[in-house]
């Protein structure tokens, strides 16, 4: 390597750069809100049944799908939100996107899981510990990101920080619920995973009106 | 985060600037388009029967491969047409783009279903219904985007907005009377569904060159 | 719209530009060359067999995963090459680029059904026919971009034109006899398709070094 | 083509820009990252069996989903710090590229080779030999573009070049030994496939601690 100071830095600019990151992930979260569709099998029709009577058994794949999917876009939005801040990766940041884009990447599977046992508490708790997964990573990579001032454009300050923190945070707590009566009410536990993207609109449009115009944490997620 | 009104504004550039929704999009299309094949099965031989025969099966299979292949290929020729007037996004039109991209994840379920049942009347409104579902959101995102100026790089003028709507809504219409027709008779819907991309060149020709030249209406999909 | 002429010429700029042409397709490229593996499947294994001797029936599948692969990455190679000439792109060139992708995303079940049927006639003409369909669509997109100056960054010599179209046409040639053969040998024809790749790349290296070296043809694979 | 220099300069230019070099394979690595999930497949249920004890079934799935996405994503992030000395590719680059992403693309059906037969030597050998074809591929194309300073932005020394081949090098040592013991110890071999990424981590960080901080081999990989 050339060990002229200019050469060097210049070396680390373009390494650190955060293209292909956004191109890899943009690249996952693209198939996994696609793939998502291969778990809705086209029904066989047993004899005499109608194709109309038989596609109503797609119902819970369908609903599996589209709480996947929401779920998905959501986790999307949030990591442009990070990212629009982010001017410099580290190693560290790196492997931690990976950290975040691993539990998304189980999505389908969680979600044909849902799909195939939607009244099973196991699937339900399972799917439950995957949306917990994925929220608590996003708090780590926020946390890890935006507490590192070399990596951003500009500081992020602690209020602010710790605002995106107790949203997510929030939707962890609900989960672990979820998780609970998922044995005692399989249908209330899915009825949770179904509503909690509806909360969280509300929920950031709440802490959107909130916060004060100019704070980051009223564009997070 | 840094309190002075330039880093503020700079970050609200960086966070609302529409590349990384382009890049999910292009990749969710490309992902659709190619998915589509795998509905296409290699048959297996019955007893004596010759692969020329048993791959005449697979024609259904290969219409609706065809079909689905052109309508996600127009999709992203409108996605692009409209994009190209957009310089910045703001939440509700990254969540319309969700809301569109939807129906479109579908389409290899769609096509899928429309494969297996191509004469069964309960696929083929579904299939229907997919490409109205496609064509609203379009509509939809399509108004709420060119009335907004400040998302604009230049405003729309209202005979324009109003050109672009109209040709989709009459393939709303059209998809309507194959729902309607799929009853009494399965082939006259399918084929409507085979002509549409047809039907939507010649259209856009004819609207392309009626239109005035400086109108955005001729470049609309 | 913006009835300005420079606000006209401005959308007219983005609206053509080839960006989002190039994301879509190395998307489309990327996916098929990545689902091919998906035909390669994991043996059931028989009573009593050894996986080392099933692994074996894998081999043709494994044949059919090589051959795609580098069809798919000379015919990415190819589209590199061209678009690095084009500076806008038309609505007819968009299009191209379609019927280019089309036979190009039927690549993996046409690679599923010679893994099945690698000696059958009709399985190994279906799979010549659709590497002559892409060939043909090659010549097509390359014809038209080549010969209208305002969609080039350069124009390029009609020598350098047709050269190019000479080296593909010759490829057409190969897969017609590949073709005809399979009846009578459905091994030869096999080779052929396997060969293929080497020859082109023998072909390549033959076009540059004859090439007069500032000629475009000499970079067109 | 316009023969004048300098239209022929912007020709070469354009296309050996890397951009689309890295849009494809980010692509591929996004795409074969993702398509690991669906190997692991829901269980079905046998008669009286709950879904807590079939879900444990998946766990040889889960585990080989685990390690393979570890590689691919290290594989990764080899690619995008060895692409970052990269200013202009040549043609064998973009081909030891595409040789680089052949193993790579085989990953999902070694995972699912691995997932499916876990204690079998056949299906432990294949795997190591995989892993191995990585490091060999990622060795190559390494040496290669280091070795031509016109492809890069700035020259690599050669106790550079150098390391990072042996930290590869050993690896590639290690998956031999693990290739040697899946007769005798399936375990073993199992264990060494899931315990390299952590031995990577952990040399990669004692290889930067230790290297000169502006060396560029203490930022490989």
């Amino acid at each position: 390597m050339d060990r002229r100071p200019g050469a060097e830095a210049a070396y680390e600019e373009r390494a650190n750069e955060p293209s292909r990151v956004l191109a890899l992930s943009d690249g996952v979260f693209a198939i996994i809100i696609t793939l998502l569709v291969l778990e809705i099998h086209v029904p066989d029709l047993a004899q005499g049944q109608s194709l109309e009577h038989a596609i109503r058994e797609v119902r819970p794949s369908f609903i599996a799908f589209l709480i996947s999917f929401v779920i998905v876009a959501i986790s999307w939005a949030g990591h442009r939100d990070l990212f629009a801040l982010i001017r410099h990766t580290d190693r560290a940041l790196v492997w931690l996107n990976f950290a975040y884009l691993l539990p998304l990447s189980i999505i389908p599977f969680g979600a044909s899981l849902l799909a195939r046992y939607e009244k099973d508490a196991v699937a339900l708790r399972m799917y439950g510990l995957l949306l917990m997964w994925i929220a608590v990573m996003r708090i780590a990579i926020w946390w890890y990101a935006t507490g590192r001032s070399k990596l951003l454009y500009a500081p992020v300050d602690d209020r602010s920080r710790l605002a995106a923190v107790l949203i997510v945070a929030a939707s962890v707590i609900i989960y672990v619920i979820a998780i609970l009566i998922a044995e005692a009410s399989p249908r209330g536990s899915l009825a949770i995973y179904a509503i909690m993207p509806i909360l969280y609109f509300v929920g950031i449009t709440v802490a959107r009106s909130t916060a004060p115009a100019e704070s980051v944490g009223a564009e997070f997620t």
